[in-house]
């Protein structure tokens, strides 16, 4: 058999190693952080009577809402390909979509409301770049088929307790309502109720964090010049309008949520589907009241628009209030970790039935930054597997003995399987993350002993030896045991 | 706000709502029963220290290993498609070919030798049918970088651990393993060693099953005339070959693992690449009694082959030995469950050097339905959340606080958040498989009590009862209790 990897094989063509542009690899580490918080969420949204779906990862293109049938090579933004029978076929860019097709191909025999959650991978084909990847991991959960406002509470309250069990420290995060009826009313009373002037409006209020009051006061206005000299046209509304919105928009109250409710009472006052907009968020207000979701867990925020165009009453937004410092020191402000709200006309697409839907999505790799930003590792820290050294093939089955042991005691092992010597074997055990090594030589074979090598301890020992010979007479960390205390010292040592 | 989903929105087009050909929406149950094979298996896995890893659903097609690089539309067996930048990209269609390129992308700073699992869907552009999808869940283990046999006794040992802690009693699965050398050394013995004829040999032994030695004979021979009136030519071996491969293919002894070599010893002495594979397969063995790894867990069968052609020594079959019964009452034999090998030349397409590498992979829904014909349901059979009735929008805080009260103690629970009245919201906890039904009406409220009805008892007591009346009258499974009693009633509902 081969045992080493010099040979060589003959061969035309040598592919390059790569992944495609905007395709990650992902080891360990971001691996148990990803499922860590997937189980944490969904534990807390199958307790809120949720129930798992996974739908494939195609859908008809279609289906997916963004194309015409008959263009030429519908690709814009997704991933599509022709199928067999000529029918264009999508990569899912979201998790609502299909949510959306399904529950319309289901509707007569589903539950009503349906409550869904779903995670797994969704794929835009867009330009990558650092940090922005073309798949990445999204989870959802979606009320479909009620239009009570205690829907949209559940949701908020399951989005709440759900980061929290993810590990973000209560005060870490904080989930923001408003609610897309509130500023429409206000608009279509101020008689600006073409829908380009209210998108025009909700651009403008999106950019408050970015250019403040004065700045947004132009943008609603006739527009604004920036300092590089480029002139954005505004919303073109006039001097009251303008004050309205941005009165409308600041009315976010630290008093809680009852008190930004009255504030923006006076504010739509008179507008009917800003009356409506209020009701809804007065119902949402007192369901998170009786599911125990206080002011500082989830307030009422006027100034929060969400950028997607298919909400219809309802938003929220999850923002980190941790301003976290990245590797070189500078101050990174994490900003929204998810989002959602009220859309009513997603399964009426294809059904042609007003369906009242809302849910609340996050992006799984950007709610581990976040948590590791907050200092909490999700999922805890991982140690490699004990590495039990291979001397000699001969004593294979002892080696094997031992490794079996500590893995039904639970604890991660290996003999180590390459054919190097003694010094890789150590750098191999430290590439892993292992917490020990255990060694079996002729001595120990015969006394029924293990040697076991504390690497932390080793590490630690080390760095305060300045002599080699010291380091060798010492041996830190090193300790020879009986084989049945085995279990026990690793456990020791794993533990501290 | 809109309470009914009566109302139509004007639209010019209506997509169906309907999934892509071969792919399907899974629903609790199924992804339940994936989650708990997948966590249990992963954390055998991780106990035999193979690291998690997780590569893109893309790969360059060069990189999957079926494609020229200058074909026009490489989409054969794949889902293919062009990125921006006119390199053809493909969908996985297996968890080897991403390794094989991730070792070569990232060798020189891997832990070597490098141990990973990985799960995960992948897909086929094939045509689909009853069972048969275009998209499945893998799971797989492999070894890179070691050309020990033990590296392959522990994929297999790992195997074994893996399915019975995914539910599978012992006994209801075994591992075959063979080796390709045995019977490649012994073709060569016997002068028949072009790779075409070795070819046609291997298939004619993975037909053992359905046609029997008489009718592997004539294939390894001349060729057979079917029932049909068709004629398969065969391999061509002459007499004495013939007989050499069907002794060997029938070596498998009854006496366990030692017996078993000794029986294919006498049949492929004299062949160096023989004996190196009896050697292998030797050190396999000792290495699986090392790791307690028994006779009737793991044997050797000298009649597996495996389909893939890239397998180079060792070859594993998972098979399950139990014969269930369909829905209608039909013998269904499962046989394979997974499979796997030794394949020393995949990582070498990149590289240009043999880098030694064995694995194991099974089908995870696969899996669950061989779980399931072993009548074990995987992650238990699950219960739909407690459903909380809703008379009165008034008493939503009421109800509100009674579910919190359920998702504290963790039992999933949910108000009912649709329209409809009574018997409607009874058919609503009924289709989601709800243990129990929790009433609060003005009285209650009143008395700060709760009255719970269990679905199961009713539904019990409602088939001893013919008499509606009597049903009324009874109310089987019903009682009024204090509130602060109502966690301990359900969780007796629950337990029972």
């Amino acid at each position: 058999m081969t045992t080493d990897s010099n040979d060589t094989t003959p061969q035309d063509f040598r592919p390059e190693a790569r992944s495609p542009r905007g395709f990650a690899d992902k080891r360990a580490r971001d691996l148990r952080a990803e499922r860590a918080i997937l189980e944490a969420v969904s534990a807390v949204y199958e307790r809120y009577g949720f129930e798992a779906l996974d739908t494939g990862a195609f859908e008809y293109a279609d289906a997916l809402g963004k194309f015409l049938p008959d263009s030429d090579r519908p690709n814009e933004g997704v991933f599509a390909l022709q199928d067999d029978d000529d029918q264009w076929m999508a990569l899912r860019y979201d998790l609502t979509a299909p949510l959306a097709r399904f529950a319309a191909q289901n509707w007569e025999t589903l539950p009503k409301p349906f409550r869904r959650y779903a995670f797994g991978p969704v794929w835009r084909n867009e330009k990558p770049g650092p940090g922005r990847f073309r798949q990445f991991i999204q989870c959802d959960a979606d009320t479909v088929g009620s239009a009570r406002p205690e829907a949209d509470a559940e949701i908020i309250a399951m989005a709440v307790e759900g980061l929290e069990a993810a590990g973000l420290p209560r005060g870490a995060a904080v989930l923001k309502i408003n609610n897309r009826k509130l500023l429409n009313g206000l608009l279509t009373a101020a008689g600006a109720d073409s829908a380009g002037q209210k998108l025009a409006v909700l651009r403008a209020v999106d950019k408050l964090d970015r250019l403040g009051v004065d700045g947004v006061r132009l943008l609603l206005g006739e527009g604004r010049l920036d300092e590089s000299g480029d002139f954005t046209k505004g919303a073109g509304l006039k001097g009251q309008a303008v004050d309205q919105v941005l009165d409308f928009v600041q009315a976010g109250s630290s008093g809680g949520r009852a008190a930004t409710l009255d504030n923006i009472a006076r504010v739509v006052a008179g507008s009917a589907e800003g009356d409506e907009g209020l009701l809804e968020l007065s119902r949402i207000d007192a369901a998170l009241t009786s599911l125990g979701i206080a002011d500082d867990q989830a307030f009422i925020d006027p100034s929060i628009v969400r950028g997607l165009e298919y909400y219809t009453g309802a938003v929220f937004e999850a923002e980190l209030l941790l301003s976290t410092t990245d590797e070189k020191g500078n101050k990174v402000t994490f900003g929204s970790i998810g989002g959602g709200g009220r859309y009513d006309d997603l399964v009426a697409r294809f059904t042609g039935q007003v369906t009242p839907a809302t849910g609340f999505s996050f992006g799984v790799s950007r709610l581990a930054a976040a948590l590791r930003a907050a200092g909490r590792e999700p999922g805890g820290v991982a140690r490699g597997p004990v590495v039990v050294i291979a001397f000699d093939q001969a004593h294979m089955p002892e080696y094997f003995s031992v490794v079996g042991r500590l893995r039904a005691a639970g604890i991660p092992a290996e003999v180590y399987l390459g054919t190097s010597g003694m010094k890789p074997q150590m750098k191999y055990a430290d590439r892993r993350n292992a917490p020990a090594v255990v060694m079996l030589g002729g001595d120990e074979i015969a006394a029924g002993t293990v040697t076991i090598k504390d690497l932390d301890a080793g590490r630690q020992a080390a760095e305060g030896l300045t002599d080699n010979a010291a380091w060798k007479a010492e041996r830190p960390g090193q300790q020879t045991i009986p084989r049945d205390q085995l279990v026990a010292a690793v456990r020791k040592i794993i533990g501290g």
